[in-house]
């Protein structure tokens, strides 16, 4: 469904995310500083977000364009559907 | 800085999230639906969210209680204005 | 571009929205309780999303499909970056 | 609560909030561009989140710094879930 090139843009985000779940992980543990630990999660969220834009995009430029071309009135209420309820979640945890 | 319960609450739910990041790195490798990866992401933003707000709860309890507690108005403002960055941060990416 | 009920549903969740906000700037004049004015503040973020989750989900039905069904290449890529954009917005600020 | 220079500030800001959601209806009214509109809602999103760091910063400096400075724990943890509960609000809606 992604071509190569966004595949591997988007696993190597999800990999530099794991690397900062780690390092916050030794933060808390080492009794770091809160607002520095809450710099960090930031920073994950951050990252998320733009895995998520990558997908997001993606879907559109697929799914989401194919399902418009269809002529099933109800393929294309559904789809819209879905892109608005993930835009729901996206709004209710950035 | 946090006792020692709450920091294994965050410990826990940070390595359960590691293995989240895991999971969504092998749903994008074999090319599953980007809406299904997309709820696994926001997942992740809502566990996330919730070790911040185990964070931040700790941090009021403690440096910011005892800045208020402080005589020097100074670093009453500081540790004021610390939250308040971390608030818009916190807004802008969830 | 919005039928009339849809055009009529926004405006009077406008109009609910107005009142609102002069509620609000009365609270602050009467020197109200801060945590209540934040939820009234709160009450009108959440309106106004969904304002905008009808307008969205307009623009998808409406012009979104329209450009999706277009053989131009540059066209349908413009109207994506464009909900992209308004997504990235969207997030920014709840 | 809020001194009178911030007060005027609040005022002032709801008072162009109050004008741009009457743009907005208008720019329903004459079926404008979904994504103008959207362009709107969101700086109003934006300069109501202005209004609430606003009083936020407030609430902290006055009635949160106060909380923290009484001798009654059972205060305190209210004071500061208050906040909580309202960071919860903020990340939800914008």
């Amino acid at each position: 469904m992604m071509d190569e090139q966004k595949k591997g843009k988007a696993v190597s985000r999800l990999n530099r995310i794991e690397g900062q779940i780690r390092g916050i992980r030794r933060m808390v543990e080492e009794d770091r500083y809160c607002m520095d630990i809450l710099a960090q999660t930031r920073s994950v969220a951050s990252a998320l977000r733009a895995v998520e834009d990558l997908i997001m995009e993606n879907h559109m430029n697929t799914c989401l364009a194919h399902a418009m071309q269809s002529s099933d009135p109800g393929e294309k209420q559904q789809k819209i559907q879905e892109v608005m309820d993930v835009l729901g979640q996206m709004r209710k945890y950035g």
